[in-house]
């Protein structure tokens, strides 16, 4: 009737308990049903009667059965609410372990954060200073578009910062990147059907694009970001670039470069998505204006995120559109809710017009850039002449090329990983796979400078020279 | 050289400083150039010099512009991070003011909630438990599917008050309905090509399906739901449907109907959209159970959201689909991340697991219940025969259907708008529009039983007997 098992962590009678609880939920055993006897059942499963009184007693508390004196146990009628969720809810997360997290030591995954840096405290403030001051908000649909509050902080912060101007109409607050690119493919769609992206760029796009029926057309990535030449030769109308920080190779791509972009794109209805996702980390030097900045009325679609300096795990990022696609916009999703949480859109807006946001900024820039500085110095280090470091100076992570080994990248990944040392495949990047010498993504956000230092230095002797 | 508005709410000075500093950002002011004199300004645009004066002082003390002793007023170097928000924000604000909440005293907008009911206090000390017990989690992408122990608490809670049987799995955290039918309307894409909706029906799922080209083929309903046969005669295979709670009609779909729906599924790998939205607000008798509860295994995509009971502020809901879809939903998704914050997951987790949630549905439920037949006995005081009431017992609505009025639900909107009652348009839920008796929409989720019993007094004035 129930297979038990004694080598399991759960004890027996809870063993038990699940079994007979699923079946009454499952219908195979109908309400009033008589239950085997105590003894029965001990009998036939050869466990105590202990067991299967334990089993019974809380089935009978939790009201999935009831007893009748002198006659036994029956199924309840399966009635609304009546079964509290945990005990499942236990066996359950016995059955399915949360994925744990990643047993490295040294994870290199460049898209992990310092996990120390989250205002924490601040936000907390922000967000029950929120709560008090709206108390009735939580009735309400907020704005399709996002709050305006919030759209006006970040169009100032655009402007005063990245110097995009727009106004906070043509901002649209996404949850993440993947959604302001999906709302980007529907726009698009009637009139485009291929998209032109970065080889070796960022995999996400593609996978977003690629779900909307778009055609995607690798174009290979120079010193000065994309090549323009290879671009103009293909037939893409769109083309998705990061000019701050080219993912992964990290190329900064230079002012004249930009405005022979936006030629492209002007000739002929064009659009250019300037995802600016790491514009705020630039270590050295001043920033480049965007290219929104640069051309303000131009086919530009601005995407920028809050997942890289403050938290990947808020999802809130945002879209600028040019004002030519406003109707389009809001013709196509007028009957769309918005998909940020009302609240922590407006816990942001707060975090931002108190300047905290700026001020995080500036403290996590000062963070990463010690970081970053301390990963580009054991590199020299460590593999001295062996290595060479691609897209210095931005971002949370550097390419390093590898001069001469023979090493595959699956045997680098799995040899780091016998030191608990974690690598982010670079060949994800890649679209056309020629050959070409190994490089590696080192993300450095998420690790402390001594880990830094050590995960450098296992990396050089898992990799020796030839 | 500047167009100021004198009728303009904002201030001249104001209008002024914000002129110049567009034209500062946007480059057509360049560094060092020299401001015209006080004075000339003040000549040139007629007004006072102490305009002129604020103006610049403002832009002084923001860093756009500096002085020079005895020269005059000339542009700053436009540097990095310098420029504050609160002006611009400010300025905006005047500009853009924020749409200000409807000016009804009686709102019967269907979508309102209970304002006064969301457990703010609960939530905030579970949101803070939350923060402090993860103090790192900021620093980290979440389950693209949503998180585990959430799923894991949805699931116990679909088991034990819908019969909806799933492993958590099955389960995708979604911010909102439209979401859900987003990844759906991926997911089908590949073999399907149109879907069969409810008319009258609800008008956000049209709007998914039709922005990823899908046809739309609208199904009449009678009193037990959907019409099945016309359904039969239809080409498509992927119906949409509200068994709980038809929207906007209210009937509830009996099981002998939920069966032959599944029937006519199973013939040749159709789909049905089960959108349980108002299942948690029944006011009489027990809730039928869900389609996905009677056929677990079937071709049934269950649609369920906390915005109805809990707040559509916090945009999740969730998705539970059919095993065999589960693979294409992975691969089609796997580069993508979760879109709903992660503290908000597991606030809301921590608060299912405390079993808030099951008492706060109870709480809602006798709070509704009393709007509802509050709502229902005023309207047979006011209009005695004059109206039918169509669907009364669940959600947070009501139809009521006028006999033998000449007015449109045009006037009739107008005529309520000029006592400030609000109605929300019934067209807007048919596609078909053959002519019909009057029908409107009460919502009374967001009113005061006081403000139920006036509005509806208003109402049965505002349609006379003819």
């Amino acid at each position: 009737m129930f297979i038990l098992n004694n080598s399991e962590s759960v004890p027996l009678y809870k063993q038990l308990y699940n079994k007979i609880r699923e079946r009454i939920l499952s219908g195979q055993l109908s309400a009033d049903t008589r239950l085997p006897s105590v003894r029965v059942l001990a009998n036939e499963l050869s466990i105590s009667r202990n067991t299967v009184e334990g089993a019974y007693q809380e089935l009978c508390s939790e009201g999935y059965i009831y007893s009748r004196s002198k006659s036994g146990y029956y199924v309840s009628a399966h009635c609304h609410d009546s079964i509290p969720f945990s005990p499942n809810l236990a066996s359950y997360l016995q059955k399915h372990p949360q994925e744990s997290p990643s047993g490295y030591k040294y994870d290199f995954h460049p898209a992990r954060l310092d996990p120390e840096s989250f205002p924490a405290v601040l936000w907390r403030k922000c967000f029950n200073r929120i709560i008090l001051e709206n108390p009735h908000a939580y009735s309400v649909y907020s704005d399709p578009q996002g709050e305006h509050e919030l759209r006006c902080n970040i169009q100032s912060y655009l402007e005063s910062s990245r110097g995009v101007l727009c106004q906070p109409e043509q901002i649209v607050i996404c949850a993440g990147l993947q959604q302001g690119l999906d709302i980007v493919a529907h726009l698009l769609k009637k009139n485009h059907s291929s998209v032109a992206v970065e080889d070796p760029g960022y995999h996400l796009p593609r996978s977003v694009f690629r779900n909307h029926a778009y055609g995607i057309v690798p174009i290979p990535v120079r010193h000065n970001g994309i090549d323009i030449e290879t671009l103009k030769s293909s037939q893409s109308t769109i083309v998705y670039v990061t000019p701050s920080h080219q993912l992964p190779l990290g190329y900064v791509m230079p002012v004249a470069h930009r405005l022979s972009l936006i030629e492209w794109a002007e000739a002929g209805g064009k659009y250019i998505l300037e995802d600016d996702y790491d514009s705020e980390l630039r270590y050295h030097g001043k920033p480049f204006p965007s290219l929104q900045g640069l051309r303000p009325g131009g086919n530009i679609i601005y995407l920028g995120t809050f997942s890289k300096v403050l938290s990947p795990a808020l999802r809130i990022s945002y879209l600028v559109l040019p004002k030519a696609l406003i109707t389009d916009y809001k013709n196509m999703f007028k009957d769309y809710f918005s998909t940020i949480s009302l609240f922590e859109q407006l816990t942001l807006s707060k975090f931002m017009s108190l300047g905290h946001w700026e001020r995080h900024i500036r403290r996590m820039r000062t963070i990463y850039k010690k970081k970053h500085d301390t990963l580009v110095s054991c590199i020299e280090t460590h593999f001295g002449s062996r290595a060479e470091i691609i897209g210095r100076g931005a971002g949370l992570h550097v390419v390093v090329q590898l001069q001469k080994t023979k090493m595959s990248e699956a045997e680098l990944i799995g040899q780091a990983d016998k030191y608990r040392v974690r690598l982010f495949p670079f060949s994800v990047t890649r679209i056309l796979d020629e050959p070409r010498p190994l490089q590696i993504m080192l993300g450095f956000g998420g690790m402390s400078l001594a880990e830094i230092e050590q995960g450098v230095s296992i990396l050089s002797r898992v990799c020796p020279p030839d």
